[in-house]
């Protein structure tokens, strides 16, 4: 006991080094280790259980949008990952290369897909003929692959699990709404479920997806002002369907390309949750997507009628849909207390005997610490409304933290101190070239974010060369 | 549209060809395709959401069982496959090796889990101190790979999606009781679920999973009268748990090594589904993995009140929780019904303009072709007990399928008889020796399956070499 009590308290704290603390509260709550493979990561069931739930609620709303799960291979002929230029381009440098299989060496070297664009067009040619095919709305919830040189557990590793939505449209408006209703999408999810504001925008050139006309992202900003590129939607325009020759005979007879889009989240929202809003004592997890929301602490387990009466209050609270344990371990409450701190569970309750016969029990909220007094009597109901005001709470809590740190900069000074000395990200009027990106990169550490949806102007000349600025870009530095 | 009918009736027959037959409707019916590497496969959409309602029902009942999900990384090293000799043994000629990452080649070659032994074994080996940690029940929903030479689609694919089980226990009892409760959990929802009679039991020295002490399987019959094992179970005993050193300090303060097991199914489920129901008009789908329940074709669509009439319907069915289709496409009547009858709907539900006026609605079950008049009033409680009895009548008519194709073989004659000119399974008394599981293998090209838990009794003497027997085994032809 005495151990496990020291293990909670060896949680770094954020202050102190933010990176550090990340690690910590991953490791100690048994949410995620490392795999034996340099930049794996093994997902525990406390883990995964967020990722179960994250999939749950957002595949129930690409269903309402039309979309179809299926299953694509794993591995794509180099030749189809080839055909894209700009696209191979983009990957080949950090794919993983299958070249035997069995005891033989293989014909053609096969790759673990990065994504699966490639191998979705090559069946697509195969599929669509005519304009009555179209749309054609897939998505996979899969592994994919890519080759990082520096990795952290849910954030940039090896392999991630993500989920990536493929569709095909008769015309570019279509497809554009598309793309638009998937970053809609990501955003309210982000928001409703999550807790975590998002930022919505469209990329640079420079950070656009390869092989794309258009990359459309959501970015998060996390406790230590770092951005976070939490989901993407992309228009592929006709780029991959010329090279895979993905043609459909037109209500007017005509051959057409088909119009495309790609959008995916990965299990990176895991990590985004985290650094969003947990706290030196540990995870802080919003209530839609804790694993437990309840834990239900008989004190005293001895004495006579409280684990019975805890018993009921637990089945009462089951019976109302709240995901609750029963923790009747054997150890002191002040343990139990620490452990459930740091796992985030929302909503602590305890149930004594003076409670019982009192008939009330004693709540605390993980992320306010507040405790208050509840009657046994109605308190199902009670408690899936403390869950929302929890829910509600972490959102508001975090898009006020996020607003205070969106610092307005007109030269790079500013643009600098936005990021480095305030820890936040810098809303800037752009130029759009390239070579201001590049410099502002180089002086500053800051990567350029979204062109928000919502353009603020803060005058008309370029954060970095002082020439007509043409756009509003968030700058900041990122994961 | 002619071309379309057409295409329906391009099914072969099972009598002219099954496996022909076979290819044609999961073809045909957009459950899948062939992918662009060789031996691999597409699921499509009608495919994957039998297999999304076949995880949903399943998933649920491991966590009854006290399992939790959880993702291990898909890069096996080497080093870990080849720590149990006959393991690595087992699966060295049939694994895919990653062996350059970006543009560079790999210091230690990575094999692409062909299933996760060895990285479970890894893994637990950290986690794993004392009885207190015990048991782990941890399971993942997954691909992995096989490099296989003869493939096809759902039954042997090289890679294939599945579910793989890994636990550990402290004591020998409960490793066995736990191998023994995941066979009974696949047995009852092969039967409840995908309406497919097995036959539980113990598999062969030779039969047995790479590395286990027992392996124990559940095998179906196929319409041809070849076997498909459908699931496994391994208890494992402390084969691993040695190599990898997976030890925990008992009650007693005694260090141990844990008890362990493994079990899995994979997609290779609905090939089985497929070869167990359906006809030569297509799939016929047990409704509790229909992706569509019912299908509403309103009849005289353009006439007044119709699609509003049908409209009605529809939302009532989807009111009930069954999954309802609502054909408005402009296609004729009888084009409906073979596309639907193909796709293996099971409910039917006709509604023309004189149905309505008479308040009623004309319904065919799928599985027996019978039609039938219901009133619309009360239509939804009686389509779900119509579904109920479809689930019921198929599986009641495939385990009469199989029963009659059980035969009683004492001699190699009967036993090639009994697999050859009769189709179906042979059930024997057996010495046990792999002499002479071999020489049924050449003569008969039988491999034995299964020695029943309800073991049958038909004499004393091994049906290859007369000497006595100890066991009653079926042996089969298998896919």
């Amino acid at each position: 006991m005495a151990k496990k009590q020291e293990f909670v308290k060896e949680i770094t704290s954020r202050e102190e080094n933010f990176s550090q603390w990340y690690t910590d509260v991953i490791l100690k709550t048994q949410m995620v280790d490392y795999g034996p493979v340099k930049g794996t990561m093994v997902i525990r069931p406390y883990g995964y259980r967020i990722w179960e739930l994250i999939q749950q609620q957002l595949d129930a709303r690409f269903k309402e949008c039309g979309v179809q799960n299926a299953y694509f291979p794993l591995l794509i002929p180099e030749s189809l990952l080839k055909k894209e230029a700009e696209h191979v381009e983009g990957f080949a440098p950090e794919v993983a290369w299958v070249t035997k299989g069995g005891h033989e060496e293989l014909a053609e070297p096969l790759v673990v897909r990065p994504t699966s664009e490639t191998i979705f067009c090559d069946m697509f040619s195969k599929w669509v003929q005519s304009y009555r095919d179209l749309p054609m709305k897939l998505n996979q919830w899969c592994n994919v692959m890519r080759w990082e040189k520096s990795t952290r557990p849910f954030l940039r590793t090896s392999e991630f699990l993500w989920q990536e939505g493929h569709t095909i449209h008769s015309t570019q408006e279509e497809a554009l709404e598309m793309t638009m209703q998937m970053i809609g999408v990501y955003g309210k999810f982000a928001e409703e479920v999550l807790a975590m504001p998002v930022i919505i925008g469209q990329k640079s050139d420079k950070e656009r997806f390869a092989g794309a006309v258009a990359t459309y992202s959501m970015e998060a900003m996390m406790q230590d002002g770092q951005a976070l590129q939490a989901g993407t939607s992309h228009n592929l325009g006709q780029h991959f369907a010329k090279v895979f020759d993905i043609k459909f005979l037109g209500k007017d007879g005509v051959q057409e390309y088909v119009h495309q889009t790609s959008w995916g989240v990965s299990t990176r929202l895991i990590g985004g949750l985290i650094m969003t809003h947990s706290d030196d004592r540990g995870l802080v997890l919003p209530p839609r997507v804790a694993p437990i929301q309840a834990v239900v602490l008989p004190i005293a387990m001895h004495k006579e009628g409280v684990i019975e009466g805890a018993e009921k209050i637990v089945e009462s609270l089951k019976a109302a849909g709240i995901r609750t344990e029963f923790d009747t371990r054997d150890q002191s409450a002040g343990w139990k207390f620490n452990e459930w701190e740091m796992k985030g569970v929302p909503v602590r309750i305890e149930v004594g005997p003076r409670d019982l016969e009192a008939g009330q029990v004693t709540i605390m909220r993980r992320d306010t610490l507040e405790k208050s007094v509840l009657p046994i009597e109605g308190l199902a109901e009670a408690i899936v409304d403390l869950l929302d005001d929890v829910q509600e709470g972490l959102l508001c809590k975090a898009r006020g933290y996020r607003d205070e740190r969106i610092f307005e900069a007109n030269d790079l000074d500013e643009l600098r101190e936005a990021v480095e000395d305030k820890h936040g990200f810098a809303s800037t009027m752009w130029c759009g070239s390239r070579e201001c990106e590049d410099l502002i990169k180089e002086k500053t550490g800051a990567t350029s974010r979204v062109m928000p949806f919502e353009q603020k102007c803060h005058g008309d000349k370029c954060v970095c060369c002082g020439k007509p600025a043409t756009v509003n870009m968030l700058f900041a530095r990122s994961y």
